[in-house]
């Protein structure tokens, strides 16, 4: 379906006690193939033997890149990093692939991010006028440039990275491996989650959410607060919380409507109960009279729950994911979008058959799809679709880490909700406010979100020249392609 | 999750009409696609240029067999027949791939088909006392002489195989493909599934499952009758009836609990429907005081939803299936159970924490992966686990295409309720009866299922020398490796 | 190069005594592997252990088919069989790969080939009449047939076969194995060559040449006569000769010229030396004055070194063919074939430049790339280029097992020598006289020599509907591929 | 067979001219097929369309790395640079590969050599005491930073690359492509060769050999000058001979003996012309009495030419090589080298049976496998073995971009050829003088060759702690995978 994407997945593991297992590589795989939900695009594992990095990544699914052989290469180790990316399809982003390896004078490191600078072009020309190289076009590697150049002048890795953290502007969840240490640290808005745990043998796991950490079997201790830096190594954790409480926090809030698995708890709360809740509150800002609600699968299906809970209408199986759709699924023979989206979906006719349907989704970007989707409930027999959708809608662009864009491609730009109703064809249409979507997460208190994306109030500097232009032709590229 | 396994799906499509589109791999490709479920092993399509017929199969899912190329190869056409099957892993198979084609001396001939013959020994015997050579080990091959050697002696293709079906027992739904028509036959018995449709451009599609009609955009016509023979040509459509209704009709049962897709309609009756009615049934003969019912993702979800319905307990979410795992996904590095259980599916605690819990299941075969589910739910903070399966325990094998055995595997096998509840950790578990069983279809009159391997009542006489053991010992190498 | 293709080499053995090595996947890859030049199209090992086949086929070289673990898969046996390939390109053709395997009343068998019969439709339609099925288009599946039709009559398989060999007409080198046997059978003829040997450990090897043999290790034992049966199994050898004698020797002279590899000895004769003599007559015949003598690589250069000896011309590495040339290679971004010869072979200017110029070929089929070499001879400063060749001009079609073709695409049909000259560019041309060829091996009298493609003398009675018509077709395509 | 490796090929096109084709891609892909010997390990190409780079680089063949998709992805250009590098086997080295593409404050800049320097470590460290980040391991990186610190205080990308090479010591052979320019430069000794030419088209094309210029249709202009750099931009060709003549020549002579595809001419004479005279120098030192020279296929055949005239001993075709031996065969099932080399290499009985045979080869490293080709010879039937081997022997290593090794792995380490040719199963054994070897070239004077790796006498400063102890470990690895 016509969905938006994260860019990143993180995840470290330091396990420095010799009880600890040192078959990192596979802590790591298991950890990113519970995080893939962020990034599907490549993914990449960097092992440290004593110092010695064993780095692989590549374009592929988890699964698909750490074959047996792959596994066995990377071999063991105490520290490790991890990552999985959502980029543009085909060969160009090898080279983007992190984590990112890079040698300094004090020996390799190793960086991960999930997140996205405000500043970077900034910075980069800065760095590229004292003669600094270039390999990639990712964020990470001007912070490497910027940990490396203030490592020089500082007495130990943490410090670098926390001196570092003074240049930086916008989002930004990292993981840091030093020779000996593994650091994690959150931007100060805390945008994106970040959190640690421990395994029973001891060995401390950084991940983007909690799901990973009970993928690999480790207890969650805390979430790295807004601006945080925590430091794994042979003295066990510690933290610095210079840049905490600096500037009000703003955790994006899509993160509990879609980007996040409903099994993750973020910052307290739990992604599932928040998407309950939202179908909750949709259910009353936007009742209607209905026999069956149904969830857009898979995303849309704890808000229905909360819809039908909250509204005393059944809930019900009203459509069927193909779970044989591969990542790169491409219909052949199908010009029309019909086609595309009835391989994928497939209405259940029992359910929908003669009744007035409610159809709970996530976000609407296009509303392309929707309205196939729609158009295929009306044929299995809908007397009435009425779509209620678990967010406000998209106007402004992301500058964060998620590739929203504020092109005319937004079917809600400069558009009334009746002219989308009429777009996706459905009966009625229900958006969540503005004002109840900051109340999704359980400990939320109206405030702390970033809603940049529906109101365009941006909790930092925005890039002047921004690059979404780009991004935008990319969008519409890849929604040709993807859904 | 510990599956039991649905032997084949069969697909065909008759394109006569001049206005008709000829592109039938394509419509294969998505037909097949579609009934992927029923066979992950092996798939083939046949296409039929005017005479000429064009092949091609291999094991892999279709998404991986059917690249554009193949399907290019594959060409145009006006009759085409698809096959999707499961078998062992490995290369040993491919040769066992169908639609089996064959030529003889009235041109070429396709055939494939789900289910399985109990005389299939002894009709190959004697078809080899006569000099006739075997290439494969399928019941197919055993048809496609018997058909030749009656096509000898018939005026017409659909005339050879009546004359066939009289030597055939057992469980067949079969389409044959001749230079110029499209044959589907179902056994008297009506074992499995097999309907047929039209698309808008008047072509005939003859499908395992209605969902397949969907998929390809043609609307549901008829299933076709336990015995019935219907033929596709240039005259349209004629039906022989010759075998309807000469033995009482035994629809698998499972068919309806598990094997087929929730949005098909089977004989009249809705899949989905049919399990939202297990549900209830269950929650009527095992009610529990509990404070959430949960579905084992993903086919126990639809009779969670009727338990739930009929019990007034709360439906939720809480289990999380990894929608990333891959077909041949081989766990790396992971010894025990415990791990692998954990890397396919997660609890999701906001759902489980403080809750007394009613999990629903369709089947238990060996009852390892239930046991680490429902410690899963513990873990996660569950007060009790009540486990409810709708089905009732299997205790005979099945000669008629599914692989459920009598081993010793199964977990009901000299089993009571009482020791298989402890076996899985549960605080109560609860199956549905065979008296119920066969009132989960809509239409159902307590009559006309097959329930042999609940009962060992087995609607025909079954093989002397069965083939089971070799089976039994695959199902548990087949577990060790996917579950 | 533009070449013509054998279509088969077969390889068989028998390791029946205990001290055997039963490790035959092995065996049978390095056997086929060094058969690899008489078919690069697909390949195939069956291994039989203990009367039970398992077998691995697919399109491609044998190093591709064969990986690690499908030689595993194997297994071990006692004996085996394997078989390479010539055939067109593309999916197509997978199910024509051989050995090929069937089960009859007797058990299993599976038969590998080299050559083609030339009454293979007449005895199909007879078969089809009586029901028979054929899978496949091979002339393998028909002898299958009739040998199993033989075998319900006959106390033995080597009986059977014996009665099968009455039935065959035309070229075919034979290898058969039952649950117990191994059997090689060669035509009457003796079109094709087929041997056996000795290894230390007792085994006995079958193989189309005598460089197999070498390959895994056995000592050549003798020829396979023409006519003759040799049957392997518990007992030894035995040699059944009913057939041999019955009609005169004629085996295919171009297994001399080009098929063959040049370390084999095929009756007696070394095909090296042949190559060299075939070299000497042509210096003889067609003496030239010039400075050096150079071979088309590689399979001119034997004639090259002998046409240099009996001149006294110095023999010179004129061409470098570019080894990293795989099997499917396309040029990407050249339309000419000049740019597609330049990519193959490369001239030495230090051995070209400013010389009189003697290049030898084995033989024309088009002309085509002939004519970019000679091209790009003189652009590297060959003063003259004079082109002998060392075969006669093709002429006719061949019926016996390789792809010659009578069609218009002959460069030498219908064209004088002069004629062909000019269209190659070269200052003189030379061909072998076909009373020459017939004495290029060592021990021949002038008869014994299949020489019909040169000057339409078959030795058999010859198809009368022929599908050349359609080979010929697909010549010109593979050389646009290939060349 | 046992050889050394050459560690890269170098290639770039400049097609400035309105006229030029652009599909700079295709080109980059034939000048690098015809170098691939010159490194098989991994390759790449650089498309810069107006200063937009596109890259792709991957391990594996060129013919497996650029397919089709991948050379459309890389689309038009007007410059563009190709590598193909040999390295160790394994995942590890990808990120190794070149050509290097980096980002500086100039824009892009791509840069591929083939060589080794000396003083790379010291450069390396003063740049990270300066903040550098490396990326590789590879000296280009090197190279890179320094020609971004002189970019910014010089005038044009020529200046930089002028003053960087001030700073260099050792061995280079370098191909940089700037947004607007081509450059080539060459390091003042001239260890390597690099020469250009120019198409049809105008556009100019560089390379490590000539064969790469003949193969994308280009005429030979000239050897880059030791120490020369040659800029192509929209301006023409300019030199800049700073560097020139500072030190004094010396050209790697194994590249005449191995490394070098004999069709190549590098500074004036030809590859092949070197070894005939190489093998014409063997019979003057090493006469001997005999039957038959034959060459160890492919690169001891021309030194086996030269042997022959020199001696009136005919030359020969002894030795068969397998040419479907993939670049990753491993033998299955075969432990001993015997079966492994037999695999390999097949004699030509016809060839050496009863025959003193010369066996001329180009070098030995370990005399493992010669010995298994002696042993072959004599059990082909040759009555004695005389091996002449066209190069001294090994017994320095090497710094400047070769794999030759001091370790004990050489078999003439500590070893007189009495005892070396008692290890190779000889009858005599003669090894090329040093005093010789430096005139195998035409034009050669004595002097202007590096011989080190066979007298020691190194033209430059060698690393004090220098990497050859992981080097000789890896040999060894290899020469057991790979001979």
């Amino acid at each position: 379906m016509q969905k938006l994407r994260e860019e990143c997945g993180v995840f470290g593991v330091y396990a420095g006690a010799p009880q600890c297992d040192t078959n990192l590589a596979s802590t790591c795989y298991y950890g990113l193939f519970s995080l893939q939900h962020r990034g599907q695009e490549s993914c990449g594992i960097v092992l440290n033997d004593d110092g010695v990095f064993h780095a692989y990544k590549d374009n592929g699914l988890v699964e698909q890149v750490f074959t047996p052989e792959v596994l066995e290469y990377l071999g063991q180790g105490r520290i490790a990093v991890g990552h999985c990316r959502y980029g543009t399809a085909g060969s160009e982003d090898r080279v983007n692939a992190q984590p990112l390896v890079i040698n300094h004078i004090k020996g390799s490191m190793a960086l991960a991010m999930n997140g996205n600078l405000t500043n970077a072009l900034e910075l980069r020309e800065e760095l590229e006028l004292t003669g600094a190289i270039f390999h990639t076009n990712s964020n990470c590697e001007v912070i490497a440039h910027l940990i490396t150049a203030e490592r020089i002048k500082s007495s130990s890795i943490e410090e670098a990275v926390n001196r570092t953290m003074d240049r930086l502007e916008g989002a930004y969840s990292l993981v840091v491996m030093s020779p000996t240490k593994l650091i994690a640290a959150r931007d100060p808005h805390g945008f994106h989650p970040l959190c640690y745990g421990q395994r029973e043998d001891g060995a401390y796991v950084v991940a983007s959410e909690s799901c990973a950490l009970q993928a690999v079997g480790a207890e969650f201790a805390a979430d790295i607060k807004p601006g945080q830096i925590v430091i794994f190594d042979k003295d066990g954790i510690r933290t610095i919380d210079t840049h905490c409480g600096v500037v009000e926090r703003s955790t994006c809030v899509f993160e509990y409507i879609y980007f996040a698995r409903p099994d993750s708890v973020i910052d307290g709360s739990s992604v599932h109960n928040a998407r309950v809740r939202a179908g909750a509150m949709l259910a009353l800002e936007h009742p209607v009279q209905a026999d069956v609600v149904v969830g857009a699968p898979d995303s849309g299906l704890d808000a229905a729950i909360g819809y039908a809970r909250q509204s005393g209408i059944p809930y019900g199986i009203g459509l069927i994911k193909n779970k044989y759709i591969g990542r790169t699924f491409i219909a052949p023979g199908q010009k029309s979008r019909e086609d595309k989206v009835r391989i994928k979906l497939s209405p259940v006719k029992a359910t929908i058959e003669g009744k007035r349907v409610v159809l709970v989704d996530d976000s609407i970007v296009r509303g392309t799809t929707l309205n196939k989707v729609v158009k295929m409930l009306r044929n299995a027999g809908a007397k009435e679709v009425h779509v209620r959708v678990a967010a406000p809608p998209f106007l402004y662009p992301c500058y964060y880490g998620t590739d929203i864009s504020s092109s005319g491609v937004l079917v809600a730009h400069n558009r009334t909700t009746e002219e989308i109703c009429e777009i996706i064809g459905a009966d009625s249409l229900g958006y969540m406010t503005i004002k109840d979507v900051v109340h999704i997460a359980e400990n939320g208190g109206g405030c702390g979100y970033c809603t940049a994306c529906f109101d365009g109030k941006y909790p930092t500097k925005v890039p002047v020249c921004n690059r979404k232009h780009r991004s935008e032709q990319k969008i519409s590229e890849k929604e040709e392609r993807h859904e």
